[in-house]
């Protein structure tokens, strides 16, 4: 997963966009970069790590110039960290090309052998680098034609944020996977993964990108130029479950205000009679708050979520126990001892971290424990740019609901259903992709997933 | 402020230190230091930053020993900061002898003054240093009688974790201003200054370090040695309000308890008509739990906390608007459009980051905005060790709660009252220290606080 | 200016190679890289300044494999320092292709635009990413043809060291421009700039690459594949001058016995009067030694040569005199004073330099002060590889042999005649390239000199 | 061995004494320290490693002030390196004081357990420490009386820098052992090791400090305070053969002067029929001078230096052969094949280095190999400052002359004698301490050396 940003026509590009990127690092934790450009010369900063690692003063202090585009990645796996950080930024025929890409194509392995045949050389191993060679095969110099016969070319996901000369582009894919919004500071326009960004810059929501939409941002001003065509949607519903934050609105709605009424739903569903009901600090705290409000039960804290967990934490190397779990959650006996609780989560995809936790409060005195999850069982892998494990270690694809209970030692385990989950989305069900939970894929790449098919290639 | 921590008896010391450390870090952020010993030779490592800055694997594994004592210290002010890392340490008579302390004396300037005439020649400006002066200055070798002269010396506040040659030593100031625990682990000891460090690492919480209370660790066992007399207990209440973690017992009770008690008093002392009650995450977590119950009202995030906070936040210079305090907490319109809401704090110290959180709620459209904070007034400064600005800097110091009010922009402010705060604490009124509310102090520095004496001592 | 080494069948091939680039630290100081294949996987270590900076104990033990191939680069302008260091490595089509160069293109320009506009995507301002593009485009599979059709597009100078698949490539253009041997250390081969390198690992020279000679190393062994025709060769005399070793053998001559001729037909030709000789350390010990032989002058060390002066100076930016001259060199009063001397340099480029030392000697107390050079007047730039400043800057492109000497304060100047130093030469005049004291280019870029041409390619 | 050096009143205080430290680098490699007081307030920048690796321009600018203190400190052993670093700098009674010195303590032991127990606390293992302790126990106000009573306790050997308050004082121990000079720029004093770091920042030597004298310079000028008295001298003549630079001036005279004079004889005392005499390059180079004068050999380069050697140079780690001592020089086969020669050296401590370099020569062709060294056998430690290996890791400590030409390789070694040496100097016998030659100790640390004692002490 990935989260892109640009700015045009604020001679704080860089700086601006540096805020963005703070902003939308939940999106992407692996690496940073910032490209700007002042029209006459392009500038880059980037490396390993949060935006906070990565970026100081002398080096935002580097990035001159009105337009500019930013990119946080999420992890991966491999030694291609360094060489895999986004924008990616060559300079073709005397002016910058600049790229930053959230999702996944589908069609990648046909691309990259099609054009190395003609003596393309990779840099990367990410998709993203195909757009770049797509682009610089197109003869025209006329930039809408060049994006349209480029972009056509691609299959499954991309919200894109590209410098192409003077001009800022925003591009996405016709299903319209992930989002993509448009934001105005002044006379600046900035484009963003989410509205949490243009929050924290004091920017107005001006609209989504639509699906399909390319728009070319320049001196001009803003310019939709096209718009390829498709024939359904296929907006990620995991977004709202999990991945957005919940002060964003994507896809036109608050993310808050749909998990809270989840949580509502999901206290209908499955009702449970307790002591008091505690969501797991922070990913459980929204779902939380609709399902007291259903369910009559209080609230409390059960579990106290260490301030510093974000920072580096060394699990030394001669302790057997592993520490890296308990050091973000401490669960409080005082509260706990002989009660019966339900836990709220917002999803489970390993069931690892859930299984320690359970144990935990255990230990500290809880009775009984009950789980209930804001979501159906997360049971396939995704092709569109959400890194979930492999099929086999989502513990729902090979295990009953029953049997997840049992695994992470619950008392009673129960998932929101599928149909409560799209019964409380602000849009049509079939305008959503729900692939990770229902394997309807609406399309699927020929060679298993992206990052294997790359890494294959270029050994 | 500051976190101690100490481990006699296990192969892992430093490596516990370490983790004890961790779950400390809301105690001192500045700087951190580990000194472990494994009977023959002392290893020493420490630096600048948070713990995950500063250790490493690789720093470590070169903690040998089966007895370690570290340090978390508060930011203070100046040029100091590398030199003035703990635990402070020297060879004296060919042994070890390593002190870490939390708290602050109130006669430095009068013992500094007289030890320097004598030759002493001090290395960092710490009342801290004193100590190490007063024990290398007792001729007597035996160790009870050594500690028990030179700690007779000292007034104020301290809790202290040493290493002399192979022992442990923990004591407390008579009056016991700051906490300190004691907790066991298999056959090793464990000393620290709050049970959440305990429960990290598994440790099973044996006893509290009483007041005036010195107590030797070594391989023959614990020991109490003395306990040095007082008249009058004085635990800091600021700890249970605000300080120390939710998750940890100190002084004998649960902070997250207390602090929903005192919520749940402030409800009664102060209801309030409203849509809902939302409290500043996370500092008001706790008590808006109380608050709620009592209240009758619905809970709702109206502000989301960025998890990303922790980490360095660069405000890009150019830019005028100040972003450190927005980059912490979002707003969420939808929520928070047109409605009348009550916000639970649990202090306020200068007011300034209140007011433009209630700014910014404003922005987002809610309408009355009402605060409750779950603590009295902070209006006098404190010489025991919390890092309190000075009273000039205390909004409250200077203007009436009304004002105070009108400063941060809400439409009604109240305060727990005194006598509310006391009749919720689990001790009775004159066991604490309570001079940061009503400037009765029970024991004062003769020339100003202790950072400007001794850096003026240095000049 | 640039050195290149390469192992093929060894072990230890990247230890192997460190230890040749660290011989070869001369010809290229501002970054350094090593490429290593295991037949599986390709290694990749790089960075900007000298081999001693760039390289420890942990990286070179990252570089695993029997094949290895390193380049030293000569400082070059502007910022794209880090982006240009060598070898060039890609992945095409599965297989890893490496690039380290020594010399200059003179059809860069030409070669640039038209692959730019069929598509090809240039990452570098280096010449030699060209061959990395010109081989991707050859369709044929066969090693031989490829390499044969890609070097006869290019015109001008390289010495080149590649790793294509499992093979490593050793090439020369057909007029032998720049230096390049064959070492054998027991069943490894070795390719390096000079033959210095192989005197420090040990191995045993075998010959000369010869120029236009394309050789293939593999594990069948090594192979002449193709000599590319030329009808004139035309070896650097400034690497016998200057820019090599004296402990090298190149072009199958020993550096320092060519340089004590070029002394001793120096004193031949321009006898002086005088106190004693002296060299300045240690550019002039070499003429020196075949001078004072023939000049029956004693030999004096009257400057000493600060130990350290590799290392960075800072010039304290306040302090307006330039200490950065003086801190290497300083005069013996005791030895100077009230003497005539006659100073013994190789060569004279910007005569600033010698200027300052001039006028250092003679605050120390030299009466007389005459200077002799052993090679003709540098006049013209180099196209082939060396980076001498630009002709305005070359003090004797626009001042006479007096006017220089008058320059630099000297009471005498002679260099060498033009025909004084082709008699010393271990070769036919004819073979020589002596652009850069004659002017007479053989070829010549169309576009003034490559690095100016790349860095407006891109702009 | 250690560099001194210090400025009072000059408003580049600090950057003279950066580049007075750079010119005396070869007296100490491991750890730099510069400190610098403006009248109000001390500077202190340190670090591991040389001179050029711990300043840069942002640390000098730190450095603020008229008055500087620096030093050079040369390789120990131990972990102790970091704390080991001087100047010493401590703030007493408001005051700073700090301190640089060059040499060593023979009364360190007795000292420092009087001291430790009346309650003094170390924090270093250097006997400089010492100072600062005696001086912090003087109850007197007067500045000379605490001096003089504070170095009168002190037995062994220092040169002294110190910075007192406003004052910059200059001591040299009764005996002189090591070198100290006063030079003039401007209206600054200057006072240094050697005075080559004079020449290159254009200070006029003005005279050494005598031995016993203790100098004070402050804003009233240079003023000779008191003179230590004593009955002989002991000036270091190691100094003269190996420690100082050539360039420089010691007690009063030129070094490379004496070198060559020693070379001189030493052609005279051992004649030899060779090809040609070669110097071990750059040690040998001086002596060479004189030996070639006297002994009418000619001159040769039989080895080359590389340039890069001061540099960090990694033993790749699974390659058995140590490159650690071929990589500095390189024979040059076209020169030394069939040839008889002779190599000149300044001296031999261990053997094993020449013991290399003669087998590398061999291999190099050359046939027989004589050595001459232009002093006696080195036979005995130093207590004074010279960090010669234990006695039995001096190679003529405990074998024959000709056992150490058998053990090196020789076909003949030859060592000036003691009175060829003595006869050479510009001073009287009586007044040089030859210990290191001959076991003649004016005095003698009872508990063996040094650092042996402290480090013991510790412990």
């Amino acid at each position: 997963m990935c989260g892109v940003f640009g700015v045009f026509g604020h001679k704080e590009a860089a700086n601006l966009t540096y805020l963005g990127l703070y902003a939308l690092q939940h999106r992407g934790e692996e690496s940073v970069g910032i490209a700007s450009f002042n029209g006459k010369q392009l500038s880059y900063q980037k490396g390993v790590g949060l935006v906070s690692d990565v970026f100081d003063t002398a080096r935002l202090k580097k990035l001159k110039g009105y337009c500019a585009v930013g990119h946080n990645r999420y992890s991966t796996t491999g030694s291609s960290v360094a060489e895999n950080i986004q924008p990616i930024m060559v300079n073709h025929r005397k002016a910058p090309v600049v790229v930053a890409h959230n999702g996944n194509f589908t069609n990648t392995y046909e691309l990259h052998r099609a054009l190395e045949k003609e003596g393309a050389i990779f840099h990367t191993t990410m998709d993203s680098e195909l757009i770049i060679h797509l682009l610089a095969r197109e003869k025209s110099d006329d930039l809408k034609e060049k994006l349209i016969r480029a972009l056509s070319q691609i299959k499954g996901a991309y919200s894109l944020v590209m410098m192409l000369g003077d001009n800022l582009i925003a591009a996405r894919d016709p299903r319209g996977y992930r989002p993509l919004c448009i934001g105005k500071l002044h006379n600046a326009y900035v484009v963003s993964s989410e509205t949490c960004a243009l929050d924290l810059i004091g920017a107005r929501y001006v609209r989504d990108v639509a699906p399909g939409e390319i728009i070319k941002i320049n001196s001009q001003g803003l310019q939709s130029i096209h718009t390829l065509q498709s024939s359904q949607h296929a907006y990620c519903i995991f977004e709202y479950i999990y991945f957005s934050r919940p002060d964003s609105n994507i896809f036109g709605h608050n993310v808050y205000q749909v998990r809270k009424d989840l949580g509502r739903n999901l206290a209908r569903e499955f009702p449970v009679q307790c002591d008091f009901a505690m969501p797991i600090p922070d990913s459980g705290n929204y779902a939380a708050v609709g399902f007291i409000q259903e369910a009559e039960l209080p609230f409390e804290w059960g579990m106290i979520r260490n301030h510093y967990v974000g920072r580096t934490f060394i699990q030394p190397s001669q302790i057997t126990r592993d520490f890296r779990v308990k050091v973000k959650l401490n669960p409080i006996s005082d509260v706990l001892k002989d009660k019966n609780i339900v836990i709220i989560e917002d999803s489970i995809v390993r069931g690892t971290t859930s299984k320690i936790r359970v144990k935990t409060l255990r230990e500290a005195g809880a009775k009984q424990i009950h789980m209930r999850v804001s979501c159906p069982p997360i049971r396939y892998p995704c092709f569109y740019g959400i890194d979930f494990p492999t099929k086999k270690e989502l513990v729902a694809s090979s295990k009953t609901v029953e049997e997840v209970g049992r695994f992470i030692g619950l008392d009673s385990l129960c998932y929101l259903s599928l149909e409560g989950m799209l019964a409380t989305m602000p849009h049509k069900p079939c305008e959503f992709c729900t692939a990770c939970f229902t394997g309807n894929y609406l399309e699927k790449p020929k060679k298993g997933v992206k990052k294997n098919i790359l890494e294959l290639l270029r050994r």
